[in-house]
């Protein structure tokens, strides 16, 4: 099992106190486990924290008082990977869906599915169901939308990205959440640490809920095809990006460009592949 | 403590066999209690049952087979309202909301809080946190919004009604959670049995989170003024109506216009009011 | 040079007395010369009459009092068809287009040219510049939305096509002149009676400016592909449906479905195509 | 009558030669009387003008070749500013609005007229139809609208600015041209020269068609109220920033922020107000 040697250093200046909530730390989840951590505030600070138990998602939150803050965060994390052959991963008719994974069909903020069913039936409709045609839906959108840091902002959602055709990796994981949720395929948001992402950041994919051979699971797809889809170290999951960010203060504060970075431990000499794919099951 | 009997009843020509996902049972919460209820299928189908539990909603789904489709639902349910002073309500600062209601701050597809902060602030900043606040929200949307059946649709969101200013109960909550999350505070849709609409139907109100005199709870706004607020029956809880229909059919049907009912059992002499309101503690 | 007949009846019920505006009769223009014809106006009303001197498009204005009000157009429209070879027809570049186009590359209410650059480049870009590829254009949106009745509104724009991939003959209109705009190439809206349409209706296609062998003209489009181009009599031109109606009336006014003709006078067994097309020449 | 000394200094860097189309010179119009100007290209170029006939825009094109390109425009310009009593100037109705204004009455790009119907209705339906209606929404407009540089796009229009309440002078005026087109008042974008505006800048404002003691005019609104309306000299006039841009280039080029100048020969003690204003009668 591969051991990823993950972290993010973030600084703030901070003019009034002001609540702050984080959510930087490696998920607990059946296909990761955090090996070793920790957490770093500057000037050290009295921490609340909560596990969201619908996403797992570890959120941290504290009163920042004027003055310079610093948050710090190291972990090394093993992912448990489950290289599968594409072709045995289908999707789920909506007789057999969980219900508790229904919630991912619907539309959100950033994700307009209800607006797209018809673009997605007349692109993707004819291919056969299954993770390979939600990699269809990744590879049109890598194909067809240009890559462009500043092309997009907060409140670009999946159908201005669809008009547009450039983005960030939040733009391309909004729109292939959106296409697959309009095929009837639950999706999420997932932000994480993703191996070898240059330049190094916190990156955005998404997971379809698809059925492999070991049963129903989430499968993580990057669109933007720039990591290491065997090297996603997952950090919070929701709806789109209105549901998942790193920090949230709640006022104004000046912040400086985040450090982020991820190393591998063991043999880092497997190429970028979209083949081997890693699967969660929750 | 008022006692409603409440229902509905559901018609649907199946053409092939279908899955239906249903959410028409009144919740089972602190601030009301089903005493009784009945579902009856017609023909007779085996029902898959889940309750959310973030939400506490109730989900029932089943495979209807080609034909007709009867849904019947019937029940008694107590109301536990808790009459207030307004002015004892108040809002709750960021550095003290509970983290697992951060998820109703977020913007969703109908409501795009993100877009409004500028007119929330402008047009309600001034006014004293509080219940008094979202209220005054209310009364805004009633006087500015035209309410229009068949001037919205199902894409309509709480943007274009901001612009359009027309639409329908869902349209008129979606503003009333926009504006709100806006502020800072929590929002989300509710869908309800609600006393005296007329004509009968199922209605869309909404809750947000305030603090009260025994503590944090969720307060009920219809921002219609069209049903009595102390005869609202709970149904669905969501982010928006994205996350909250009555009915979702996996498949083309062809459906009847719903019948859905509400009477008081108790004295029903109360003038609608928009002062007396039902706190649910949850 | 093919002769058509031409027509159409209105009918209105009128509650106080209002202005009305309508474009209704076939334009003068090189392509198209009008043989004879007559308004009917019932009852008889006084009627003020400007042609527009930018698009020739022709004006009629009257009062209408209250009571039934019913608007006939008759004419006999012969058609200065010049078929030519699609392949000897450029696009112009932006150092030669006369400096009077210009305003038909700029985007307008309905036709969002300034959003699609990329969207066109992308999916046309490639394609050698000419008549050939705006005809593409027309393909691609016959092939990838679907006309439905219904599926659109006054508001639905070419971006909401775009997205949505439903609309009808505005709709389609609206879609084929943004995507040539975002390539550069001017385009503009028609109103026209549609030989072949069926139902018969008042019909909207396109024209694109390009360069053929007798010059720079304006080019029909039908991105439809409902009506037989041969056989499109010019009623209205403008930057989009913003600037083209049948009919406009200045208050709330009853109205029945209109009645539309249009008959071959010759030989009516020309296949419909698109290869052949009508220049005109402004 | 005042006279104004006008002028800007424009630099490009183009990489390889790109025509250009600039609208810089003061408009020739009733109401401004160009007294001397010149136009300086540097290095020389042969250029091409038009005046557009419906707006009396002037247009020049050249081919810039690769290089440096300086454009520097200088002008005296005397402004017949008719003072008038704003209780004297009302709307008028369809039924005698000149058909040539028509077209200013309909929604464009960026003036979404058509989706403001109500909201204009609802906020000025109420306020006696006239002048001092227009200058009330300019009023709303500044009151309600946070003037930001930075908080827009070109893509911005004026739906998105209702909804946002941020934008530059380009904005206000969007939103005063759509609120006035809704209540029935043909209105228009112009770009100007400023005076007294800070800092020295490309204006824009709008104008709207009414009837005062004179007959029908259009009448200038500033609604940043940044400007003195008595210092308004006319560039560039129509349906929106979408047909109004002082420079097109057709291709990438690198360019300068603009120097933008504009001098009053006389007294210049009048203080900015909104009470006088300059009427042209076209």
């Amino acid at each position: 099992m591969p051991v990823f040697t993950v972290g993010c250093e973030l600084g703030y200046r901070v003019a009034v106190p002001t609540p702050f909530v984080f959510n930087v730390e490696a998920a607990q989840a059946a296909s990761q486990r955090v090996l070793t951590e920790q957490l770093t505030l500057t000037p050290e600070t009295p921490i609340e924290r909560w596990q969201m138990p619908e996403s797992s998602n570890r959120y941290l939150r504290f009163l920042a008082n004027e003055g310079d803050l610093r948050v710090r965060y190291d972990a090394k994390v093993e992912l448990a990977q489950a290289v599968f052959d594409p072709l045995t991963v289908g999707e789920i008719v909506a007789a057999e869906l969980p219900l508790e994974v229904l919630t991912h069909l619907y539309p959100s903020r950033y994700c307009q599915s209800d607006r797209l069913t018809q673009v997605a039936r007349r692109t993707f409709g004819d291919l056969a169901p299954g993770y390979q045609r939600i990699n269809a839906i990744c590879n049109w959108i890598c194909d067809n939308v240009e890559y462009e840091s500043g092309s997009s902002d907060v409140l670009t959602s999946a159908c201005d990205t669809l008009i547009e055709r450039a983005g960030v990796c939040r733009d391309f994981a909004h729109l292939g959440i959106a296409l697959s949720r309009a095929l009837g395929v639950p999706a999420r948001y997932v932000s994480a640490y993703a191996y070898r992402l240059d330049p190094p950041d916190f990156h955005a994919v998404f997971e379809a809920y698809l059925s492999g051979p070991s049963g129903f699971a989430w499968y993580l797809f990057d669109p933007t095809r720039k990591s290491d889809p065997t090297g996603l170290v997952r950090i919070g999951i929701g709806r789109d990006a209105a549901e998942v960010a790193f920090c949230t203060p709640f006022g104004d504060v000046e912040f400086d460009k985040p450090e982020v970075w991820i190393t591998s431990d063991g043999d880092a000499t497997v190429p970028i592949t979209t083949e081997a794919v890693v699967a969660e099951s929750r």
